[in-house]
């Protein structure tokens, strides 16, 4: 059994984690912490899991969590993980961070878009980006892993093979995105309350998502060269589910085959499905896959791809967890779900 | 492995059981069945299982059911199952109703609620409630079981060891339930559209809603004589879940320690959690589970019980499943979720 | 032109006050006010109302509010406008208090409810139950209006002509309600979040809720002698709304024409509507009506009797507008909607 | 009094504008017809409007409607409207049609994309498009107003100034759209029911849908040249709104100001507020009003523009009105709410 510590158990993300590990036949998980709720039960604070998760949470204490946890995970505000993990963790625990304060090589880009210090820097090379359908390889013998925003793995994964390969205009891409209001977290917020984010959609943070250099670190990756575009998020009256609609202008000659090719990339893929509608949020919702799905515009000469997941799965949790299961060297699946009930 | 059939695979009770299903270790679907889709691939109609349940879709027949499979699950219009089940086809499989048609004893009251004749009286006497909690020696044996509906499920089990121990009042029971839209079901009709039952509630069969007499039925064994309550149903915009507020005069002298022997009945069951605050259909969303909790007011002499449950899981498509690993000896947990992820 | 005053304008109930206010033909808001947002414009608060009312909102101040105002509203905590208004504030305006300071005639059952000292006891003798459909005569002539809760509204009005003709037993009625969650008011509260609203529905304040001594009140002098009830409300993942469900066992011999002619007290009010079917809350959105519908059980003998009112417009700065109509001997409907959009 | 025809009355857009019109203080509705209801009161229907709108609706008929009316609103299939209306009857009733069939110039666009033939081209120079903000003075002395499209509204008004100042590149327009499900219409479609659509989102109709062209066309006349662009509606689970966002290159060198001051346009149009945020459609609901924002992203130098509309107010029914009144001399803002109370 693997022993899994999770530092930051009662945010929305952190308690799809706890759920998500609780199934997974090769986990114990022995170290579950929360700052706002040491000393309760875990079911206490979501009695949805009364009688499946009533162990009592402990502080947000990474160094006793090293000692008792081969993995720990870290679900915790921007800027907080950075001061926590050291060397000395990563020696005993491997660290699996939820958060974005190792997402970005480049200190310099981190710091701009989070207005933050990164208290360690010297990290940023260790870590490996944990987006698995990209970065498998690098992942597997990594002890410190980036686990992707969910904006940016749906992002991400619906452009890259499209980048890779070349088929579309460098220039110009842009990505409309829509979330469920679980990615705003559970703080008590006004702008999160159900009177105010129900029967309404508005879009937030334009042209200044902290998630847009994390896509475009990735896609630059991609393409060899740097990718600059625009990244415009939504927030939808729904608790869960992100879609991203993605524009962009084809490379001239391209053709339906050509992006089909591109996108059997992905054809061994566990968690992705090409699928022939546009996707439905609620199509993932539970699970750890991404649907996706395209059309070419003669009239235009765009493409528009569209990925959908869970934004608290494979736009955080689940994909953790698959990240664990590569370190670990476990089926890549286990513990994660593939089907999504409707209506659910 | 056992081979299940569904008959009516395409309804959401009936989608609900592929895909619970398709997550039981012990299980094989051999026949799936859906008279409107027949001859599609059932992730083509649910496409959330795209790459898990790709079968293709057969003819709601049940005599080929019967020859292929060990048990058949019919989700059915009421009325149908009545004329498809015979002694023949219980010879061959098990059959487990989510239909009305072999709930209530009498042929008579049967007609009387659901204005239509009933086809096959004579089976009435072989069926047994499916109500494991109340019933589960009687339904070890059996080769048709009856899957108690949504909102008697829950009613029946928040009333049960009130009524059994003889602490509340025959007469003057009211029971006022709400329900998710789910349980209209997937047909198009007006009412079940988006914007006909969003920011909205409104009760509907006032007096005549026919899971009355069910309850009735269950409630008046416990009791050892005839029961006569009110039970007024009501559509709540929201996916899926069944609360039931139970109102009951306590007998004169029963105390809080009286009622908290009587739900001890439920110690034991694992789907069964008493809880302290009233329950939540958010924290039974998903799984096979109960929540039931309760107040007594000293003022009015009342007992205030309140059961949640996921209606199409408890109240319709996970308790067949617990009603077939009973009947097939298995772990009754199995393939059945005991804790539900918030928000989901 | 009547000058108004609104204190505590940026709650739900006091913006929604202030909404209506704004198309009132007779009303000009002079002495807008919130403790929370002094200083800022009430349209940057509720963009809503954006060239409408862009007025800068003042101190919750009632003796500036006095001088300038001949109505002062006030949508305040409970237990604060008790300590604010004074006998010589009544000699210069009148006072409409949306909270629930003056609705409980017996100081004891106020303190004993809402576990506060009332600070001006004096004044209860003086305030009126505006609850004009019962009421009307006495609001006439008054400085002191005591605005009706929202369950309140709606319950007493569903069941005062029950009551007042003696058809309805007095002991065991139950009204179970079911509120959309602006009723729970714009605090940011973990309760009140979107992701732990949605998809759910409970009941809260089981036995305990405060309205529960107002609705007694207003039943008890109906009926000429004490009644006790039983008053269990829900939360519902919408807006506005509110279903009252209330239960009660009739006197022996009432016959559906005597519930009828009960109900015609209503024949002539502008804001009621006995309607056929159960009524939804939908169809009084925004509206300042309740619809009332019933149902007699001959099975049980029971009636069950329903309402439905928007809790912000009836249920709260509707019927406060209504009442000012009353006091300043305007046309009652004036500035108060009678129909509802659908879908809203 | 103008005496008004409304076929389709039973629609959601006409619905709505029934609701409208009765609030007109000019208005009398003399002809409120439904195909599928005739014979019915319109309170029947929609009992929201029970003692407001209690006549009975008649048939859908165009020639005595004319008779009988100075204005006949048709809200009416895509199809139908082109080949009812005639010289005959425009000679006696001005015609304002809530459907597609006279917006587009261009039959031959108008058959390509809507793949049935048009019955009355000639009536196509006639009719006006009826955007007023645009076409304000050739509305006034029309008899056949086009009542533009929801989505078309929504992103014309948004771009309209920029593709007129000549500050964004005509290729490369983006318009990503998001619409509440009242937009899909009554009718009992399996992608309306309420499990269906509500907690997801998706695209639909990417790269084909039906207002594309007529977008086109009035971004075209605006530009002096042809403009060819992408436009992506989806459907959210909401009831009413739409927020259309737009993306464009800037012409190299245009600044804030520039924008600021092509937006200034509408600085005296009644239903137009330019807000700062990022536009939310519940600001809108119930209203005639846009709210239009922008952000310009000097690392992209792209401009994202973004509108937001009440589907079926400016997008339908309140437009509707504003046309009529136009076209009789009437105050603009008649009959017409400028202000959103929320929630809502």
């Amino acid at each position: 059994m693997i022993k899994a510590a999770v530092l930051g158990a009662t945010g929305y993300a952190g308690a799809e984690l706890m759920r998500i590990l609780s199934q997974h036949k090769d986990v114990e998980i022995v170290y579950p912490a929360s700052h706002s709720y040491a000393g309760s039960k875990f079911s206490d604070i979501y009695p949805g899991m009364k009688g499946v998760l009533d162990m009592v949470l402990r502080e947000d204490d990474i160094e006793k969590a090293a000692e008792e946890a081969d993995v720990i995970f870290l679900s915790l505000p921007a800027g907080l993980a950075s001061s926590l993990v050291t060397d000395k963790i990563l020696s005993s625990a491997v660290v699996i961070d939820l958060g974005a304060d190792f997402r970005l090589h480049d200190k310099a880009v981190y710091e701009a878009w989070y207005r933050t210090e990164h208290h360690s820097p010297s990290l940023l090379q260790e870590a490996v980006y944990g987006l698995a359908e990209i970065h498998r390889d690098e992942i597997r013998g990594k002890r410190l892993i980036a686990n992707p925003g969910c904006y940016t793995t749906c992002s991400i994964m619906t452009l890259y093979p499209l980048v890779k390969n070349g088929l579309i205009e460098k220039d110009g891409i842009i990505i409309d995105a829509k979330s469920g209001t679980s990615g705003s977290g559970r703080g008590e917020k006004l702008g999160s309350l159900f009177c105010e984010v129900n029967e309404s959609i508005k879009a937030y943070g334009v042209t200044t998502h902290r998630h847009t250099p994390e896509i475009e670190q990735e896609l630059s990756l991609a393409a060899g060269e740097s990718i600059v575009l625009q990244f415009t998020p939504h927030l939808v009256p729904m608790n869960r589910g992100i879609l991203a609609d993605c524009y962009a202008h084809l490379v001239s000659g391209v053709t339906e085959k050509d992006v089909e090719e591109a996108y059997s990339v992905y054809k061994d893929e566990p968690f992705v499905r090409i699928v022939s509608n546009p996707p439905e949020t609620r199509y993932v919702k539970g699970t750890n896959c991404i649907d996706i799905s395209w059309r070419l515009d003669k009239r235009t000469g765009n493409i528009v791809a569209m990925g959908a997941i869970d934004n608290l799965v494979k736009g955080a949790a689940g994909q953790a967890v698959q990240n664990m299961n590569i370190v670990f060297g476990l089926e890549e699946t286990e513990g994660l779900s593939l089907g999504a009930g409707c209506p659910f």
